[in-house]
């Protein structure tokens, strides 16, 4: 089984990290473990205290999920933080980035020269953590290479089915939307938001 | 600030649970307490591990929260955690239902004579969990006076901000969803599943 590493910081955002898990974890394909800077309990806004592993226990070419929320805009100037992100980010099979966790990946510069996206009501914000990247505004998700990069909050549900359908084909996507009674918005290229 | 009380138990379904949260959170009109039987942690099948407070500190008037998930199969036939719902149901001031968190609903007692539905994958086992409950089967959430119930997993996420829309009116809804980046499915009586 593929593990996949979530980098939770206080403040997070709950459907950045929870929407993309229940559907990489519904396939039984993944392992989820839920990581910090220092591992222990991490708390955000909705008051979700959850329990994490430290992030020097990331393995390599393993899967690693970057959420955004408020939090962000706190940790990315945290150089231990930062360089514990780079680490881990450089030695992933791949990268998912919800909403202004694109900050963070762009910040490690794993971004510069590829194409990406963000949150549309963060995404001033978000262009000015890494003026090398290619910010894509119209898109509901980005693949580049080894990094899925997606829209606000929700948007992270859309990308990681895509990710499922691209390791595992369109009827294992198909399969997993029926289980969690979700309608897919599989048009990548296109946000209404 | 209403409080919403979010009943947990091992291996409930994240995306039942942190859906709602995410948009009843972002309205800044709810404080959310996560709670189970006995407080403390409480794990799902993926990885989460959350901190929880007793339910006995569960006060009266306020919203119940009850998700889903394949551990509500083994707690439905636990008497004090029933006993302990029971209490913290008939005193709510609203009560909302994920997925099988219906069944769980059901064997309180609450929605007898009343109108309900739930998972599609899991309905037949639901039914029988309260058989004098008036299920619909088509429907995307439904609402009977103070109570809520959806359909499985996302469906959750349709139920709140219909929530949310009868409590603060449809531009608090459209609110909520523009900042979920969210393609709200509004049409309650109707789901694709």
């Amino acid at each position: 089984m593929k593990r996949v590493y979530v980098v939770l910081y206080d403040n997070f955002e709950a459907l950045d990290v929870f929407g993309p898990v229940e559907a990489l974890g519904i396939t039984d394909e993944y392992k989820i473990h839920f990581v910090s800077l220092d591992g222990g309990i991490i708390e955000n806004d909705q008051s979700i205290k959850i329990v994490t592993e430290p992030m020097k226990s990331i393995q390599n070419n393993e899967i690693l999920l970057i959420p955004g929320g408020f939090g962000s805009r706190k940790i990315i100037n945290d150089e231990r933080f930062i360089n514990a992100l780079t680490e881990a980010a450089v030695n992933a099979e791949y990268v998912l980035c919800v909403c202004t966790g694109s900050a963070l990946a762009a910040k490690t510069g794993i971004l510069d020269g590829k194409n990406a996206t963000s949150n549309k009501n963060a995404f001033d914000w978000v262009v000015n953590q890494g003026l090398k990247v290619k910010w894509n505004r119209e898109a509901r998700w980005v693949v580049d290479k080894n990094i899925y990069t997606s829209a606000g909050v929700s948007a992270g549900m859309d990308m990681a089915v895509g990710f499922i359908r691209d390791r595992f084909g369109e009827e294992k996507a198909l399969t997993v939307c029926r289980e969690m009674e979700y309608h897919w918005n599989d048009d990548w290229e296109h946000d209404t938001f």
